[in-house]
C-alpha cells in the first residue's frame, strides 16, 4: 500500500446540454450547463467511472486544489486520492455541481439564456430526481454507459439511491452513506426554519437579491446555525464545547459568552460570505421532496424492487438528522428484494457530519468495499 | 372526589417593591413590581401556600379565566383547580409574572422609573437566582414564611430547584418537572439562533423597538418556530403532521406544502403577535447562566446538599430537549446527599411539551404526591 496521496492541482470543467430537461415540477430547462471534475483516468473499457453526489452545501471539487488557491482543498480530499479509500488509479471519479447549486452549474446565481439576466428566484425548482436525469446525461457526454459506482453522503446518499432506481442499469455499485429513504416532519421543519429566515430576510428581495447589490446574509447565516446544530450531535457538542464561557464568568450581555455561540456566529458568518441563499432554498425544497416511496403508496421495498446493484449502506449511532433506523429502512427494502446488501453502523460520535470525516473504521470499510469493485 | 372543576374567575393582582433587589448581573433594581394571581384561599396557619414558577413563554396566569375573555384560560388550567391534582380546596396557589418578563411585572415593557420611558433593552439581565429573590419577597409581602411546595416544568423546574438551594427553610417540598440542573451546548446553541434571530432583525432598533411603533416580528416568529422543533418529540411530530401534503401533491413553492410547515408558520406568526422579543431574549439568557453546580466547581450533588425539601423529579421519555438523563442528574445528586426523592419517568409521546399536558399516569402521579403534602 502506499502512501496516500492528493490528486493534486485540478480544474473545473464545463458541459453545455442542448437537449431540453423536463422536470419534475412540469417545468423544463431548454438548455443548461454543469460544471464538473474529474480524478484519475478512465479506463480503455470505460468501465471505472465512479460518480461522487454532494450534499447541501457541497460542490463538484471532490479533491484535489486549485491552481490559484492551494487552500481551497475539495471537500471529500481525505477520501479521493492515489491511495485512499476512492483510489484514482483504479478508478475515475467524477464530481458534478447540481442544477441549481451555486458554483457554476445552471443556477440561480447563472445567467438565464432566455432573459440575459441572472436567474434568481426565476431558476426552477429541482428534485434529487432531475439532478440524477441531469448526473446520466453528463455520464452520455463524457462516454460513460455505466458507473462502477455511484457515492454519496446525506442528500448525495439520496442521489446515490435514486440513482439505482432511475438507471439500474447503468450502476453496478451504490453507496448511500447518512442518508435517508425521505425526510420526517422533524427534518423538514429545520428546513422550513432555514427557508423562512431566508425569505423573511428584508434583504432577500423575493429571491432578486443580486440586482439590488445585496445578499440576504441575515437569513443565510440564520440558516447555517440551525443547520449545524443537527449536523453536530449532542455529545459531540458537549465534547467541543460544552458550557465553556469565553471570559470564564458570565459578562450579561448578547456578545459571545459561551464558545458555541462563537462557533455558530462563525459558520453562518462564513457560510453567508460564499453560499448562494436562492440555491440554499432550491436544496432544502429537494431535500423535503424525496421520497422514492411516495408513488408506491409508501412502500419503501415495493420502491427498491427496480434496484440492481450492490449495495453499501452506511449509517452513524450518533446522527440524528438522519438516524440509523432511517438508513436501517433502506437495507430492510433492499433485503426485502433479495438485495446484495451490505450495511455498517459507525460508532463516530461527530453526529451527521460524520459521513465527511476520517475515522479510521469508516475509511476501512469504504477501502474494503471499493477494494472488491471490478472494473 | 368530586368532578373536578375550574377556578372560575381570576383577576391579576400587583405588588410594588420599594426596596432595591441586587441581581446576580451586579446590576440592581431600585424599586419594581411584579404581578401574580392566587388561587383558593390562605389558611389561617399560612401552611398551604403553593408556589408556581412558569416556563419561558408562561406567565401568572396560571388556572381559571378572565371576565372580559372567556378564552383567556391559564396555562396550567388542567393541573389547577377543585378536585385537579393541584386542589385549590386544599392549597392557596400562587403564580407570578417573572422580573423581566411581558405580562405586567417589571420588564421591557414597562415604564423605566428613572426615566418615564419604557425600559426596552435596558432593562438588567436577570437570572433564575433573582427571580427566586423576588418571588421571596412577594412570600414575604403576602405573608408566607414557608411555602407548602414550590412546583415549576421546563425552566419553571429550575427556579422550583433553585428555591430549594436559596431558600432550604422556606419551602417543604419541591416538584421539578420536565427541566435540567444546566443546559448543554446544544441547548445554548438553539437559544442562541433563536437571539441571532431577533437580534439581527431590522427592527429590533437595538432593542428600543417600541419607540420605532415597530416590533421584530420576523425574528420573534423564527425564534418560537425554533422553539417549537425542540417543545415536541421527532415521534410527536411523525404522528401529528409526517409528510401530510396541504394539496396533496408537491406544488413546488415556497408556500405551505407539508403540514408541519403551517403549523410551525402558525405558532410563530401567532407568538409574535403577543410576546415581546425582549422578554425573550432575557429569559434564554436566565436558561443559559443556570447551573447551580458552577461555584461547586462543577459538582451538582455539592451543590444540592444545601437543599432539605422533599423532592418529586418528573421527566418524560420522549423529551429530548430536556431528556430523562438530565432529570437523573438531579436525582441522583439528591440521592448523594440522603434526601428524600421521587423520581418518575414517564412514557408520554408529546415531548419537552408534555409538561403542559394531562397525561393520565402524570396527573394521577401529581395528585398522590400533593395529596400526601401535610399542610
Amino acid at each position: 500500500m502506499i502512501q496516500a496521496q492528493s490528486v493534486g492541482i485540478v480544474a473545473p470543467q464545463r458541459a453545455d446540454f442542448a437537449e431540453p430537461l423536463k422536470l419534475r415540477s412540469g417545468g423544463q430547462l431548454d438548455n443548461y450547463h454543469l460544471v464538473f471534475e474529474t480524478y484519475g483516468t478512465l479506463n480503455a473499457e470505460r468501465s471505472n467511472a465512479v460518480l461522487v453526489c454532494h450534499a447541501l452545501s457541497g460542490s463538484h471539487h471532490l479533491a484535489g486544489h486549485y491552481a490559484t488557491d492551494p487552500h481551497d482543498i475539495g471537500w471529500w480530499d481525505n477520501l479521493i486520492g492515489p491511495g485512499k479509500p476512492l483510489d484514482t488509479r483504479k478508478f475515475f471519479v467524477i464530481g458534478v455541481n447540481n442544477l441549481g447549486g451555486c458554483y457554476g452549474s445552471s443556477g440561480p446565481n447563472q445567467t438565464n439564456p432566455a432573459t440575459g439576466r441572472l436567474w434568481g428566484a426565476d431558476f426552477p425548482f429541482v428534485t434529487v430526481e432531475d439532478w440524477v436525469e441531469s448526473q446520466a446525461r453528463l455520464a452520455d457526454h463524457l462516454g460513460i454507459e455505466r458507473f462502477a459506482a455511484v457515492v454519496g453522503g446525506s442528500l448525495g446518499g439520496m442521489q446515490a439511491l435514486s440513482w439505482s432506481l432511475q438507471f439500474p442499469e447503468r450502476v453496478g455499485h451504490v453507496a448511500v452513506i447518512a442518508a435517508a429513504p425521505k425526510l420526517t416532519a422533524q427534518n423538514i421543519a429545520f428546513n422550513e426554519v432555514a427557508r423562512q429566515a431566508i425569505l423573511s430576510d428584508p434583504e432577500f428581495h423575493g429571491g432578486h437579491y443580486y440586482e439590488h447589490g445585496v445578499v440576504p446574509a441575515r437569513g443565510l447565516k440564520l440558516a447555517r446555525m440551525v443547520g449545524h446544530i443537527t449536523y453536530l450531535s449532542d455529545d459531540a457538542m458537549a465534547e467541543k464545547f460544552g458550557r465553556s464561557l469565553r471570559h470564564g464568568r458570565n459578562t450579561y450581555s448578547y456578545d459571545v459568552e459561551f464558545e458555541i455561540e462563537s462557533y455558530l456566529r462563525y459558520q453562518g458568518d462564513k457560510f453567508a460570505g460564499y453560499f448562494d441563499a436562492n440555491t440554499y432554498l432550491l436544496t432544502t425544497k429537494a431535500l423535503d421532496y424525496f421520497d422514492p416511496a411516495f408513488e408506491y403508496g409508501g412502500s419503501l421495498p415495493a420502491a427498491l424492487a427496480r434496484a440492481s446493484a450492490d449495495f453499501l449502506v452506511v449509517s452513524f449511532t450518533t446522527d440524528w438528522r438522519f438516524a440509523p433506523e432511517r438508513s436501517r429502512e433502506i437495507v430492510y427494502g433492499l433485503l426485502h428484494n433479495k438485495r446484495n446488501v451490505s450495511y455498517a453502523e459507525i460508532d463516530c460520535p461527530a453526529g451527521h457530519d460524520s459521513f465527511l470525516l476520517d475515522d479510521t473504521r469508516y475509511h476501512a470499510l469504504l477501502s474494503a468495499w471499493f477494494d472488491r469493485i471490478e472494473v
